[in-house]
Parts: C-alpha cells; structure tokens; sequence
C-alpha cells in the first residue's frame, strides 16, 4: 500500500500575517521559523520516511516557483514534480491538478494533502497517524486531520466528529465518522465547540485516494471536475502548459473545504496525536514553540526582565523588553513590530497599509537568497549602495551587465573566480578589483568553503532591474537568440 | 548686572536609564534627543541671548572631555572654560570649582548653574525666570527653579515653598521664600505633595552670586571650602593641573542640595515658567514633547495602528506598533528596548546587566562620532570589518598606521584626500584604493561636500586600538617624542 502513496505538498500561501518575518516575496513556507530548515524543507522532510521525494509533488504560485525549487533542490524532488500555478485559484484546483496527475500515473495512488507552511511539533505521532489514516482512505473515505482546540479561536473551521461512529483504531488512535464542518464560527459558538469536546480544527492536512476526491469533486462540482479531466488529457504531452494556462483562466476560485468536503458523505477524521500550527499568525507560535517557565516563547537575542506569556523574537540585534504580559516583539534587519498577542491578526492590516505605501519593508529582506547564495543589503544611500555578496561553494552568478552603475569588490573569505570582459582571474581575502560601468562580469565560487565580497556599488541608479544577463546557470538569461 | 552674569554647565552625568540612546560613552548630554542639536549644545544655546559664550563655564569628566569639547566647537567656549574633573565627586564640588574661578574673575560674579542634559520646552520663559532670579540673587538668595509637579514622583527631590513669603515678582512670575527641601519622598507623602500646590519639584537649575554660594558652602561645608580656596590660589598657575588632582582626590562626594542648600538660610523659588524635563528616563519625554491626539510621542518612522499614550521612537528602521497602551519603545542601529511605561526606570538593571556581559550595546553606538566627522559600522565577522566613515569638510584623520590590518576605500561621495606613505593623491567618486598592512596612511577631507568612504577593513584582528597615531590635528597623537 505503501507503493501507492503520494504527497501533495501546497505552496502557493502569502502569509502576510507573519511580517515582518515573511514578506510579500518571501512568504511563510520560504522561511526558518524554530527551525535551520526552512517550513517546506521541515514539510517535505516530514513526510520522506513514508513516502520518497520522486512521489513528492510540489503545487506553487509562478511568484515562488523558483525560489520552491531552489529550496527544496537538496532533497531530491523530480522538476516534474512542481506543478506551477499561473494564478492562484484556492485548493481544489490545486489539489484537483495534482490529483489528476497521481491518478494517471498509478490508478490506486493514495494522496497525504500537505500545507507547506505548517509546523508540527512531534514527527513521529504524525506518520502514526498518516499510517492508519491510509488504511481508512483505502475504504475510500475522505481521511481529515483534526486538531483538539486549546481556545476558542475564531479564525479557524471546525469539524464536527461523531464519537459513536468509530472507523478504526490502532493503538489509542481513533478515526471517527465527520458530522459537519463549520467556517469560522463566532466566539460564543467557538467557545460551545471547545466545551462540547465533539468539535476539532481542520489542520488543511487531508489524505484519501485520487479517484476518490475526484469523485466527490466530478459530484459537487461539476464544471470543475471536467476542466480537470480535459486537463489530465494533456499532461505530459507539449500542449500541457497550454492546457494549464486554460485550466486556470477558467477555474473557480474555491477551497477543497468549502467546494468539496463539506457536501461528501464519507468523510472522517483522526484526531491529531501531535502539536500543529499553521502560525497564521504570531499568536499561534505558541501552539509549537518552547516556552520558559514564565511562559514566554524567546528565540533570538532576547535579554528580559521579567516578561511573561510573551513571543519575543530576534534576528541579529539585541532585543531587551522588561515587564511585559502577553505581548508580541519580533525584530529584523529593517523592520520591528510590537503588538499585543491579541492583536496579531492585525498584522494584515498593517501590511496593507505598507503595500500600498509601496514600502520596501512589505516586499522583501534585507538579506535575498539566490540560487547561488545571497546578498545582504548593509545601506543605500544617494550614488551608493553597499553589500555583502555570499556565494556557496560551486555556485556562480550569471553573467552580466549594468547600465548605470560601476562596482567594488574586497574578498573578506574564500576566493573569488571573477570574469571582467576579456579578464578571468582570482580574488583572494584581502584582495579587491573594480567593475566598471558596462563591463561583462561575474562572480564564480570554485573552492570548497563560502565566499564573501563586500560589494559597493556606486551609480545614478542602483535599482536590482539594471541588470543585463548573458548567460546564467540557472535559467534566468534574458538575452534573447 | 548682566555683564557679571555667568554659566555653569554640568556635563558629568552618565544617564544609563535612556539606553539604548544613550551609552556608556554618549551619555545624555552628547545625544540629540528632540532637536537637530545634541542637549548640550541645546543648553549653551539656551543661555547665549543672556551669556555670551567667553562667560560659560563648563564641567566635564576626563571621560567624556573630548566629546563635549568638540560638540561645543561651534559655539565659541573658550578653551580655558571647560573644568575636566579628573573623577566624578557630584555637584558640590563641580559647582565650588566653577564658582572660586568665577569670582576670582569677577568679585561680582553671578553663576547660573544648568544641568547639561534636560530639556526646557520655552526657551524665552526660561530667559525671563533666568531675569529674575537675578535680581533676586543680587540680594544674596540662593536661587532655585521648581517645577510644578504634574505627578507623584517618587524619584526627585522636592522644594516646599512659603506661599506667603514673596520676594520678588515681574508679570506673572514669582520668587518665594523656600521652607525645605525634602530628597526623594515615599508615594503617599509625594501624593500630598502634589495636592498641598505648596511642592516643587527642584530641576537643579540654579542661580546665585559666586560669593553667596562660597560662603554657604563656607558654613556647611568647611573642609570642602578650604579645599577650594587651596584650589583657588593654583587657578590659572601652572600648578593648576596638580591643584585639581588634589583636590578632587581629597573632596567629599556630596551633591550642592544635599550639601549646601538644605542648610542654608536664604534660599529662594522661582515656580517655573517653562515646561522642562530631566529626561531621567523614557517615561519622562512626555513632559515636553509634543503628543498626538491618542496621547503618543511618535519620534522617527513609526508605523502605529490605535496605540494610546505610548512613547515610540525610532532611528532608521521601521516600527510598527498596534493597540499599545502606556508602552514605551525604543529602536536603536543595535539595540530594541520594549517595556510598560511604568517600568523605564528600571532600564537602569538592564543597562547593568549588559555591563556585566561586557556588551558592546552598553559601551557604544554602530554610529561614532569624532573630531574629523563619524563612522558607522555595518558589520564585523571573522577577519572582515565594513564602516561608513564620513568627515566633514576641512577634516582630516590622523595620520596612522595599523599593525594587524589592512584597509580598502571606496569613495562614494566628495573627494578624498589620500596619504599613504609616501603617495599624496586625490579620489574621487567611484574610485577606491587599498592601505597595506602597516603603511603610514591619512584621509582629509578638503572640499567643501561631506566625503563619504566605505570601508573595508581585512585583518586577523581590528579593534579600534590597533591604531598609531603618527600626527593629529585634534591632539591625539600618540607618538612621544
């Protein structure tokens, strides 16, 4: 049975809620939260002891593609895996794709539906759980996850089980038969759930077969279902990204919840042996991080005085805070925020207002991954900018030009293999050359250990477009034959 | 009157209670706090419409000398009028010292004696307290300006008027006989304080004859008198240096309220004008600046959504707030302080747990200021170190050398002026130029634009005391003879 089972890992999320630590380009999955991985590698490392990388499919925005498969290159994830969205279209689209692809490639496939930007706290419970729920998803129900509330939170839906109508079992592990599903409800109705201990958080991870959730949804609908059976037509032939492009233009907009679950019969739910959060917000850091005895989460440099039940987070600088109760800290290169626990979902609101001021602190880090490492950004100021440039071993930049601005190098580590028009020579620390304006150049890492180049960049304009590729390693070229 | 008239400026204090602003080596008075000009230069410019800048006096630590000396560059204090106290003793002998070298030049002299770290909101009320003190003094009152109490501070020192004893008035404004003077009061006795309308609080601003204030320390303070006329005799000889050695070695650490004041017979009030603040700690900002319609002071880029009565302060980076209340943060190059209004000053614990740490955000800011300009550091890793060093017109470094680092530069506005060894030469915009290990180098501004430099410093070791002075227009150098 193991055989047949896929995953289907969704990363088309923004999380916006979670600036400043994620932005517009770098949402929640793309980041380390508790963690050296980022929440997609955490996500796809979780499900690989059930279900190896070549059954992994990946859905994302065309926003994130690169940067999804740049992250998630180490661990062995065929390219055809990542299914690119054009536009987002919620979850049943997604997962109707993906389900369609796994049908046609193996009749009896079996689909673990992973968010890619969750956290959950016990990895082992998790494939427990995931291993009988293949057992119920064979009987061809439609196998949820449910997560025993801790407060009355409105943000969420619920789904109802119904304790007499168990499934299975496996050790003290229950699949119980799904009463209803409610969107958010309000607070007292969200207060009745967690009383009445019938009520769970839907987690979004859901595991059943392909050609069942493609039955409900041919059911419930309809017009969906046949846009996905003209698209399954065209996989893996040369009209597929056309047929993907028609696919979405046409798709409603609709969640797998709403569109598909919520109308099925046989739907079941296991309730969770793990800690989860989806950290739809500050807030919800709780659910998984440590706390200290007074009750607060502290990742970072935090010096405190006395504080308690509160998420305080740092990057690089020192972040001291004396005496606060349920509060939220969290400190970056360019950006801090302070609010009350209670007000993190706000954070969206803020980040509305710094979108339309089109302030950079909503789009991106100060510090920008690569394909070849990163660059962080030290300051910009009239004429100049400066930075640190950091190439991994093997890694090279593209080749490339700028219009409009000239720029220095000094090597603090490894050595540098620098292109300079008809020049190729090596940078060794302590060693420097200079661009200038108009010059074919690029930065190449050929030792074994990480590059450093303190870079600055002087011109009349310093935006990153001022850029002419030649030639790059990894599909970015602009230069048209 | 006024041409006897005199200013003492303390510029002792140290004030860790405003960290992260303020630093071990930038104490208060060295900071821009609400104003383009740094509270010190803010407090000679306060007394200039009455003092003329040749009757200023002020007293340093050895400490801080250098920097108070070069912030006071522009306006005109006289060499001879800064009294560097080799240790601190408090006020009663900083103000003693001042005072026997203010009658010594002018038997008829009058000392307006002015911390050098508050901050007076009306400058031209002050002006008009300041006239009217004199005219009180001239009658051999010791003067005082209370503040009239807007809460029960526990932290100050108390004044008690005698409502019925009126010396003098101009206007509105009133000289009343003083009762007593009571040190920091419990809460109960500071609350009926405030509702008697009979209590001031005492700002440390003071006005007296030179010779009034001798000879009441004369009575109170007899060893500390003659220590002071032994000074005296050496003022201005070529012995002076030692004579304030001695002196200081030998003189009791006592403050002029506590030692003089709380004695004396004929001491004076004047309710104060003007709004005013010790700064003493964040808290203490309210009582002078400006408040948004929620009761806010909102200072640098502040992005706050429904916050009420908070004190938010920024620097370069972003701060986003939501729904505070009666909150104070402070965001710094390196250091980000939260914590409830009502528990600022215990940023005082905090500022000594990182002395303990030995920590870097204790000592100094990313930003140093010097003679010739400032320098700011954008990052220090292993063997790398990168600065933005900016000298103002007409400035110039040291001419130096390091034994343990070399250095590259990159100009990136203005024109540099570079020796190094043997070489003289110009960079301009866009051009760079690298100091070996060892080499004899200096750079001098001598246009008339800020120059701006990025530097790079490569170098097992690159602490700010690899350095050897060879030549120095600001009296550092190194090199004996």
């Amino acid at each position: 049975m193991r055989n047949h089972l896929y995953s289907v890992i969704l990363a088309g999320g923004s999380g916006t809620r979670f600036w400043p630590l994620s932005r517009e380009l770098y949402p929640k999955q793309l980041l380390k939260v508790l963690s050296d991985r980022t929440l997609i590698q955490e996500t796809v490392r979780r499900v690989t002891p059930l279900i190896p990388a070549e059954r992994v499919l990946v859905v994302t925005g065309a926003q994130h593609a690169e940067a999804v498969r740049f992250q998630l290159a180490g661990a062995g994830v065929p390219k055809a895996n990542f299914l690119v969205e054009p536009i987002g279209r919620n979850t049943a689209p997604a997962i109707g794709w993906a389900a369609e692809a796994i049908r046609r490639r193996d009749p009896e496939g079996i689909i673990l539906v992973m968010p890619s930007d969750h956290i959950i706290a016990e990895d082992g419970e998790f494939i427990r759980a995931v291993e009988l729920a293949v057992n119920v998803a064979q009987e061809k129900w439609l196998v949820t996850f449910g997560i025993k509330p801790s407060r009355p939170e409105t943000g969420y839906g619920y789904i109802q089980a119904q304790p007499k109508r168990l499934l299975q079992s496996q050790d003290e592990l229950t699949a119980l038969a799904v009463a209803r599903f409610v969107e958010k409800p309000d607070l007292p109705t969200a207060k009745r759930y967690v009383r009445s201990g019938k009520f769970y958080w839907n987690s979004g991870i859901f595991l059943w077969r392909a050609d069942a959730i493609l039955e409900e949804t041919k059911k419930s609908l309809p017009v969906l279902y046949s846009g996905l059976s003209r698209l399954g037509d065209l996989l893996d032939t040369p009209d597929q990204a056309r047929a993907v492009e028609e696919f979405y233009r046409d798709a409603e907009s609709i969640s797998i919840d709403y569109g598909v679950l919520q109308k099925a019969r046989r739907v079941a739910v296991i309730p969770a042996p793990f800690r989860w959060s989806d950290i739809g917000n500050w807030r919800s850091l709780e659910e998984v991080a440590d706390k200290d005895q007074a009750g607060n989460v502290c990742i970072g440099p935090i010096l405190d005085l006395g504080s308690q039940g509160s998420i305080l987070y740092g990057e690089q600088r020192l972040v001291a805070t004396i005496g606060l109760t349920d509060m939220v800290v969290v400190d970056t290169a360019d950006a801090t925020l302070v609010c009350p626990k209670d007000r993190a979902q706000d954070v969206k609101r803020l980040v509305e207002l710094l979108r339309e001021r089109k302030a950079p602190e909503q789009l991106i880090h100060r510090t920008v991954q690569r394909p070849w490492g990163s660059y962080t950004v030290f300051e910009e100021g009239p004429g100049y900018k400066v930075k640190r440039v950091t190439v991994t071993p093997g890694g090279r930049l593209s080749l490339q030009m700028h219009h409009k601005r000239s720029e220095h190098w000094v090597v603090t580590a490894g050595v540098a293999r620098v292109t300079c028009d008809q020049r190729v020579f090596d940078l060794h620390v302590n060693e420097s050359t200079a661009i200038p304006l108009g010059a074919a150049h690029r930065l190449e890492n050929l030792g074994e250990t990480v590059l450093h180049v303190i870079e600055t960049q002087c011109g009349d304009y310093l935006g990153e477009d001022d850029i002419v590729r030649l030639a790059d390693d990894y599909g970015r070229s602009e230069l048209k034959p």
